[in-house]
């Protein structure tokens, strides 16, 4: 990021008619944007956010609260209009894609009702275990990544101005503190929460199975592909794609919760200037989100006890953005409106 | 507040095609809007903002970092639709009014661009100084909180569903400062901050000025009237005014910062029920606003760093507001998604 436009934007700042610095992260956000897009007349108007949808073999193992099917059942949902995504990014104005990059279910975007909006980059109809061995190859976890970013890169291309990550996938807040527990080194206890609501018993299991799975897999916490492709999943790769495809391109993303978090995570193990172009949607009730955005460097727009996903956290959050944006763009200064500085 | 709404507005949230309340507060806000506005289709589309203006004589005393004068000069801005009001109300989709409750400027709505927002209900020149005496009269406190009521129950009548508000007035973080220790019970120290930014020794006068001023005065905790007309100001009264409308018709008022709720303790002090419909935009960086906040038993929505006032932390919330509306009566139940429960 060109600190030089920070500099540049904070000088404009200066000069909107209100006490130094009176709207708090509202100013940063509007200057981090001006440094991202290089410009002193940014736009958010244009948003989109994308749900990357997998399915894992992690949960044979008992550890989500839902079963499987409901991965493809709720993308049906989000195609349809119909999930909290749908109504918080009609809200925040955004529109909502999908990708499917490894469900077990098979939908095709010919006969389901909007499936205009559904794109498919399976890399396999669901992850292997990694309680028996690395959830994918790592050539399988290349492709998510690459994937991801061919996604962002369309819309980004197509005008996109600012990008939302979201997810679904049962299961795969297991995965997601894994990811979270080698990246940042953290506990596997402290990474790990009880995802939809899993019970005390479920914790339990959930945390054991983490921990396992990192014993007999040895993903290395510096080789951001080795820690996807051995406990990882094809919908956190693809959000990883659409972080690195953020920075290449130099457009805000902002994430969502846990799995968006993992999905940073291993973006910024393999590109750690990501998290300049990165904004934390929200702080989940998943208690390890607070850990990951620490080590990303970043702070939630956001606190509201939400804990679901899809997208629904970094869709509010935009709302917020934008009006960071055009209090920058649209403010008079004290010369403008006539008022004496104090 | 009618309870067996909340109940029946939680058993629609039950049904909603996610994880048990997943999206948190948003269910909770939703849940209130439905009992305040007695139907389990709320609105939040109509909004606005009331910016109530005033004076203060204890600005001769040091206390504030700008001049007077800019009390006129930011409404005149706000008019012309210039102020970080207008352009966070504008994202939000609220209008924007402005009532000269009391200030030292004489603005005129038939010359002044924009006076077609302007309302005059100016009880006075300016509030004399509660260093030297009582800031107003009873009469006048009275005056200044009907005032309140009556603007409200117009934009009410016009259709607002929500209201948001907002103050302008050089040296009113001095009184609502005084109003917060009065009303809450903790000490002048703990509830006194820099407001728009004066300086150490700035603070230590502010301090001693309230402190002084609450001798002299001795206003009477357990009565709100006693406690604006010994120690308060006339757009603050004008807040409780629209803070207890509200309450009166059955309509959610997001009360801003530091000033916006000491107007909100006035009316809590009169009718402790109006908590009840009463929203939390956000937490001011005044120290004190936070205890202001637990004393009405409200949680703020955004911590943003924000301390600007004019209803710009309400008006930013709103978004949030509406957007928790729009997943309560948008996301499709189980049933309707066909997807089944965990």
């Amino acid at each position: 990021l060109d600190r030089t436009w920070i500099e540049k934007a904070r000088q404009r700042t200066a000069q909107l008619v209100m006490p130094p610095r009176a709207l708090g992260r509202l100013h940063d956000i509007a200057e981090q944007c001006c440094a991202i897009q290089q410009t002193l007349s940014p736009s958010l108007e244009h948003k989109a956010v994308v749900v990357m949808a997998g399915d894992h073999g992690i949960a044979a193992e008992g550890v989500s609260a839902f079963p499987q099917e409901v991965t493809g059942a709720m993308v049906r949902t989000f195609l349809a209009g119909g999930a909290g995504i749908n109504a918080i990014a009609r809200h925040a104005g955004a529109r909502v894609q999908v990708v499917d990059m490894g469900m077990a279910a098979t939908l095709d975007p010919q006969t389901t009702p909007g499936g205009d909006q559904l794109k498919i980059s399976k890399i396999a109809p669901g992850t292997a275990s990694f309680a028996r061995g690395p959830a994918m190859a790592r050539t399988q976890a290349e492709a998510a990544i690459m994937a991801g970013f061919a996604h962002a890169t369309d819309l980004f291309d197509a005008g996109v101005q600012m990008l939302g990550t979201g997810d679904m996938g049962i299961a795969n807040t297991t995965p997601s503190a894994a990811i979270g527990a080698v990246l940042t080194g953290c506990t596997v206890d402290q990474m790990t929460g009880r995802g939809t609501g899993v019970d005390d018993a479920g914790l339990a299991r959930k945390i054991a199975v983490i921990t396992d799975g990192i014993a007999l897999n040895r993903p290395d916490p510096t080789d951001g592909l080795d820690v996807l492709a051995k406990v990882g999943g094809f919908e956190i790769g693809g959000i990883a794609g659409l972080v690195l495809a953020g920075a290449y391109h130099r457009r805000a993303v902002v994430i969502d919760g846990f799995i968006s978090t993992a999905g940073a995570l291993i973006a910024h193990a393999l590109c750690p200037t990501v998290a300049d172009y990165l904004f934390a949607g929200h702080q989940s009730e998943e208690p390890g989100h607070a850990l990951m955005l620490h080590h990303l460097g970043l702070a939630p727009l956001l606190s509201l006890g939400m804990r679901l996903g899809e997208g629904t956290g970094g869709a509010m959050a935009m709302t917020i953005m934008e009006g960071a944006v055009r209090v920058f763009k649209e403010v008079m200064t004290f010369d403008q409106a006539g008022v004496t500085a104090g």
